[in-house]
């Protein structure tokens, strides 16, 4: 990092497809200055979703799109270097939409004021609205398990998927993973203690769930969408619900998609699907952060992270959560630990 | 109706495609005598629904396909001839799944005993579980309307499409109807109140979405599945209801069908879709006579029904259902009115 040079990726193409280096812009600009009541916070940590990718369209989902010539927006680990607000000081850890920068000044309420726990990877590994608190509202609160039913979770590696997995496991659920390695699959099964785990990539996903799920399929956390999303339909049990959590297949097409052709199983067996994003559950935070905490200590929940080094890798990075290649949860370090 | 001979449709083919007569057979049979705690009932109105055809299927649905040789499943409008359970008389009017036949033997317990209204053809267009119960379980407790929404109906002519528009505008939606016919698209304009209707066949389904429902749509009720849903679907608003009632396009496909690529809407409106069917809410049935009575009597609620003569022309006519040519609540006139 260049001391009094802020360098940014700012949006300048709505990509088309797997977002290319060119639709973001190198910048390097001087430190912003804060106002009153502002912070000036660097950042430490960047992390990198698949709604980020989302976030980069020119249609505004849920969310406002990114808007041409705007710094990427993205969520950070930082920490406070000047403070004109009377709640935050110098050296504090925060969390925010602070962007694919090293510097950012914010509004002291827009962020969250963390403790300095180690390591600090775990706040975008797991403590966080976008990745635990949507694990625990998408299984608790919204897919309701009952202790002896069968959760299919597609996208199983991802730092989503892998928690909600986990938590599925914690309600007594038989929980079967699909993701797009064998080494995933390994990570799910023997490291998390998945049921079982379906390798799409070089398996008969269908065949695959016949087999692991006997029973039906009482609950879907679905990631993916598309063919692996259909799949899941055919054997859905009476009640089920799907947990419509990402279509990580879909952010990247440029044509039309093809939609589930088994859909009307959600008619006949009276399942539902629900969309949902954490934001909406913020109410929640609290108790996820808690619980999760406890089940970490306890081992029942593991987590990774796949940290990219250097701000200036980010706009390649982020095509790793589409091409299947991080394992783990997805950042970019962007400055030194405090 | 021959005296003596008990006249019956009995399924000898899983139907490809639109039922054929074929794979129905006539058949004549002596009139079955009732056992102890059973009663003789003589149908006098046959119901024949969407749903009909899903039966036919080779496949279970949400209850057993019909199995090979058996009578055609039905639920009909009837008169006890003969009783030998103590809670029914000679002459009680009653309703259930008694078949595409003249008579039928059933448990007293497995009938629902009715008053003699005027007309009787009330109970099989409105006053029963398949249609009224439908409509006012799927609205009210499952897209829970709120003055000032949009709702967008599809299959809106038809039986259950139809009450439920008319529900949505008793509690203060803006409703647009989809039917596929001009005739019907005015009926439900001039007679139901619908604010507005578009004819499939003829008009753009999603231009005329985008004009009609200006603020986005708020709930929809579907019927049909395949295009029309998936225009639906790009219109959805925050936290949009999708009440999964039928899908009919698809009840006669041979291969597989294409699924709504706009599906990707349902997360990104955290939006719901529920598949429901009125047999799992009964508890709501008193509720919801009551209710659609009032409404009836207050001309809030109009139906109106397409009455076949003769069970020797239920084979073909349970098609009118799906080349749009029935106009209202289809069923068959067995025997003559008590």
């Amino acid at each position: 990092m260049s001391r009094g040079i802020n360098r940014q990726w700012r949006l300048v193409a709505h990509p088309t497809g797997m977002a290319k280096k060119s639709d973001l812009e190198w910048r390097e600009e001087p430190i912003p200055v804060p106002g009153d009541g502002q912070v000036l916070v660097r950042n430490v940590y960047l992390s990198l979703d698949p709604t980020s990718r989302v976030w980069m369209n020119e249609a505004d989902s849920y969310m406002p799109s990114v808007r041409i010539g705007e710094v990427m927006r993205g969520l950070t680990l930082g920490v406070v270097e000047q403070s004109r607000d009377p709640k935050l000081t110098e050296g504090d850890l925060v969390m925010g939409l602070l962007g694919w920068q090293d510097f950012a000044v914010a509004d002291g309420p827009s962020l969250s004021r963390l403790e300095k726990i180690k390591p600090l990877t775990a706040y975008l590994g797991l403590f966080n609205p976008i990745i635990g608190l949507t694990a625990y509202v998408g299984v608790l609160d919204i897919a309701k398990p009952k202790a002896g039913e069968t959760m299919v979770v597609s996208g199983a590696a991802g730092a989503v998927g892998s928690v909600a997995g986990q938590i599925g496991k914690i309600k007594g659920c038989k929980v079967v993973g699909i993701a797009g390695s064998a080494e995933k699959c390994r990570w799910l099964t023997d490291t998390l203690g998945f049921d079982a785990a379906i390798n799409y990539k070089t398996e008969n996903v269908l065949e695959r769930l016949q087999t692991h799920c006997s029973k039906g399929i009482d609950i879907v956390w679905e990631n993916v969408g598309g063919d692996v999303f259909n799949a899941e339909l055919a054997l859905l049990n009476l009640n089920a619900r799907i947990v419509l959590c990402g279509m990580i297949s879909q952010y990247n097409a440029t044509d039309p998609v093809a939609g589930p052709a088994n859909l009307i199983n959600v008619l006949l067996k009276r399942a539902q699907i629900k969309g949902f994003i954490c934001l909406d559950h913020m109410d929640r935070a609290d108790a996820a952060m808690t619980d999760l905490s406890r089940w970490l200590a306890a081992g029942q929940i593991k987590y990774r992270v796949d940290v990219v080094n250097g701000l200036e890798n980010a706009a390649e990075a982020v095509n790793k959560l589409f091409d299947g290649s991080n394992q783990g949860k997805l950042m970019v370090k962007v400055s030194q630990e405090p």
